[in-house]
């Protein structure tokens, strides 16, 4: 019963074999390999797009990597308060840009609008060397309250960014996830709705620890290459990485392991929604569910050997907002036994 | 007829199997599991000390973290001209360390001196400053011309960073060369010589990417933890990582590709010294061969279908200098065809 | 009628005799002259304390030097919202602290209080690699708000900094206006409510361009030479610098000056209460008032030639809050024609 | 007998009156003066081009942020071996580049050729992102040897940093003694052969502390005001040190100052000549001579009260390398003691 984080589980099996598969032979290190080069075929067929890609090992790599770029050492980042680049990156992006800040905005669901945007900009002057110079959004999609912003609403942040000059940054750890409930294209998530560099998840999704760093406009991305090598993030043996993502995107793996993550939530949310005291903090968009649970449960929980975080402060009530979140190989029976043991 | 670089070739194929037989379950991440565990105690054991480990993706990681962990933003870094973290790390070290130096040091075979050490030293005040302040030697074992340094050379260099109160980081991308060459302990070619700082690769001698960071004593490492994570380099789902090192390292399997590849390196050299024209740069002691050989025999070798690199600038004398590199999984063919081709 | 800044207004004139009396001859350069360490000596007495000084031309150079030196690149900084080195420096802290975050506090008035700390660091998990880790709080006394910390609201600070093993930095810019505010001792309001590394500023009551970073024990200042010559803080003539210090303390001119600031502040904000529609924002304590005033008020004094910064975003009652700053060098004909208009 | 260094002097009367000139009333403050904008003025009609002029501090300031703005993190800088920037700044130029990469080149008399540059240019591959990439070239003049390159050698290498893509960057901290000696335009000393940017150095010649960066090209100057401020160098009170660079270009007062120096130096350099065992190591270009005396001669000058700097190494032959910088102000008793001292 282990719902403490989606990257608590392993591997898809087609993802090793597929590494099994890449391993044959002597090829160029450092990209320059038949297998990358698919994967960016393969990356820019499904976003209906030419894109630069850039494959990395982590997704606090490809966020820092990525607004490192989008952002002067000069410049203001505005994310969500509880956005991970904000919040568990260990100031990485701070590090990557050499002194960019970080300007943390409030929403519900741990979503930006345009308002509180519009908002936060407000405090920052145009040209004003005092101020850091606003450059960059970044939102993250699917969110870390398990929600997804409609591609309405990415567009009218989309929107905003390019009326105030800004970049826009999409950290899609959960990229997938957003996608299958959202139903739509990858192009209409991303650069169709003004999304310049997107971080795409696939480690928590099923791979063993790959990620990807694109962009919709290569000049955007001139000197990332330099940037990778210089932060240890280029791998010699980059076909190893490059199968991993590669393997994740052939025959929709990667959209049926989320559309089975995201499922096994909804069932899990049904099932808490019949337990005494028990309020989800927020709608279950993703493969995530947010709840505030008594104390009592949670200690029969716990004792059952369910495995999840709390989550920020405890309530007053007695309760406390516990995270549970649903891998593509979480198993049914963890579900099973979670609701038989909070009943 | 690959002979680019050991990194362009592929992953042994234990270390395959170790990734599916970690694959199992839901486990702590970034670290908290039993691999991770298994494996520092496998390596406390065969370095004969208790060892802060650090799995990192890339050796150019694994060098500049150690490096900006020893070194303060105001210090410098002695190594030689020829090494990597000087010349093919696109300056990591500086942006790691936050803007230490990096100063040059000459010497025959890319190995530092205590002669050649002593005399930059001789440049810098200490306490001034106004000069960068010497924090750290950096030395390469086996080096980047494929020669060792022997326990009493390690140990002279480590006696000379003790006396002037530095520290001593080794580069250990091909550590498992250097040691079956020597065929001294772990222990006597890092500790007791003076080493505070390992890297130790795995990568070029069949990992798919993995090398750990070794402190020998914890206190130095006292902030490494955060360092890895604020540069994206703390892996989620670290049993991938671990489990590339720990079966790299059982039944001496580390070892014994090692002990495979320098013996190729030799009989190339061997076949090489019956070759018109063709004399060895460096003596062969790790798993590389640097040899001057005609330019109508490396046009020859070329057409032939041999991948190599040219090394520094063309001779004057009609004459090149290559390097070949031979890896725990060069065909053996690889050698003959070679030798075939350029006699 | 200049109320824009306190460094609007030049510099006293026995700073100006001061430097022409500290031209004559040939003396050691970098700060190894007779007027840097009578500097030391007198702040020295004056702190009663042993100090470690180093002279700096801006108070951002102070501020991001002096939290750089407090602070590790994986550290937080906890500040007020409304902080000059949250708001005006375009991320200097974060630039020479080679990352760390300015984690920013609510508190009325730009004041911080131990319970909106307590309640910033809950969010912190110590020894988690992901969260940046509290490492300081910086404090502006006076504020930017122009009001005061009393000794024991910094001691309640400063007892909690030290439960935490945090460090505390105090902004003072306008040290000498809280000085003659609380009217106690600089040692009372420093080092004995524990405050770790005072930025302590003399620019804006009446130097040229000079501040001082003094730190209360000299191990945490080990490194800062090093840190201020790397940023090009250190200067070669450093005679006009410490010189313009040592003026300004001599014969109690900081303090007369200081008052007469404050004292001219007071007396503009009870004018101000004369008139029609005036709101003080915050209690006037230092040399700085903050004041709604209807937005005709505001148009009648532009146009008789009043010099002012709107403060925040308008009020939506048709007033705006306005800065009106006072400097030891305002003339007092500045606040007799400023009423005037208002009135 | 002061010869350690030119900034063991003050600063230039008319200098310290321009200050109390620059005293009276309330300005705008951090360059939006009137007084910075005269400055400008008379910079752009000096140099007979349209000018971008940033007053900082310090000439560690001035070549840092100049060197920051014109290269890349991932970008080198090709200096002299013997270059301030290299020896003296501890490392300024990495931080403020971010971890640039400084290449060190040699040359006789500190100065850099168009083949010394060539030939550490041909160890970098354009695009391989293992290299840090030449961006830009930087040299001293006058050189810290005391020599000046001629306009026609820097041409040459101002047409070398064309042809190959690169900056070029002119450390002008004894730039008025280098014009003096050639006799030629500031024009032809820098723009017209291909400078980018200039340090354009006033604190040796007599300011109290003062330098301008300067552009030639505004779009390479873009955000050079952000770096400025992020790194503490703005002042708040800029006009006292504009009207330090502006007081020192009036009448001619820098290149009388630097005049006076460089003729001076020429009457010790002939001086010298006469004494026993005396050997020049460089022409006498600038305001500083290198010369190589018996060390009882050095011994006897000690005695005597005389105040200079060894360089380098000792020489074997009982000899020592010195260096004696003139200065505007030295008094010319200094040298006629010192001769007498030495003979």
């Amino acid at each position: 019963m282990n719902f403490a984080s989606d990257n608590a589980y392993g591997a898809m099996p087609e993802i090793l074999s597929a590494l099994s598969a890449a391993n044959a032979g002597a090829v160029a290190s450092y990209g320059d390999d038949a297998i990358t080069a698919r994967l960016t075929r393969r990356l820019s067929d499904i976003f209906e797009h030419e894109l630069s890609v850039f494959p990395v090992i982590s997704g606090t790599a490809a966020n820092a990597l990525a607004l490192a770029t989008l952002t002067p050492p000069h410049g203001a980042i505005l994310c969500h308060a509880e956005s991970h680049i904000a919040v568990d990156e260990c100031g990485a992006p701070e590090f990557f840009s050499h002194g960019a800040k970080l300007v943390t905005v409030e929403g519900d669901g741990a979503k930006l609008t345009p308002v509180s945007l519009a908002q936060a900009l407000s405090h920052f002057q145009k040209g004003f060397v005092h101020h850091a110079q606003p450059a960059t959004i970044s939102l993250t999609q699917a969110s870390e309250c398990g929600t997804v912003y409609s591609v309405d609403e990415l567009s009218e942040i989309g929107a905003l960014a390019r009326a105030r000059d800004l970049h826009l940054h999409m950290d899609g750890a959960r990229f997938a996830n957003a996608l299958v409930h959202l139903g739509c294209t990858p192009a209409a998530m991303t650069w169709r709705a003004g999304v310049d560099a997107l971080s795409f998840g696939a480690t928590k999704n099923g791979a063993l620890g790959a990620e990807a760093v694109i962009f919709f406009d290569a000049r955007v991305a001139a000197d990332f290459a330099y940037r990778r090598k210089k932060s240890g993030h280029l791998l010699s043996k980059m076909r190893f990485l490059s199968a991993q993502l590669d393997a994740y995107l052939e025959d929709d793996r990667w959209l049926k392991a989320a559309a089975r993550a995201n499922a096994l939530a909804l069932r899990l949310a049904e099932g808490l929604a019949a337990i005494g005291g028990a309020t989800l903090a927020h709608p279950v968009e993703a493969n995530a569910v947010f709840v505030y649970l008594p104390d009592e449960t949670i200690a029969r929980l716990k004792k059952a050997g369910a495995v999840f975080h709390p989550w920020g402060a405890p309530a007053k009530d007695g309760r406390t907002l516990i995270r549970l979140v649903l891998s593509f190989a979480t198993p049914e029976s963890a579900i099973t036994d979670f609701l038989a043991a909070a009943g």
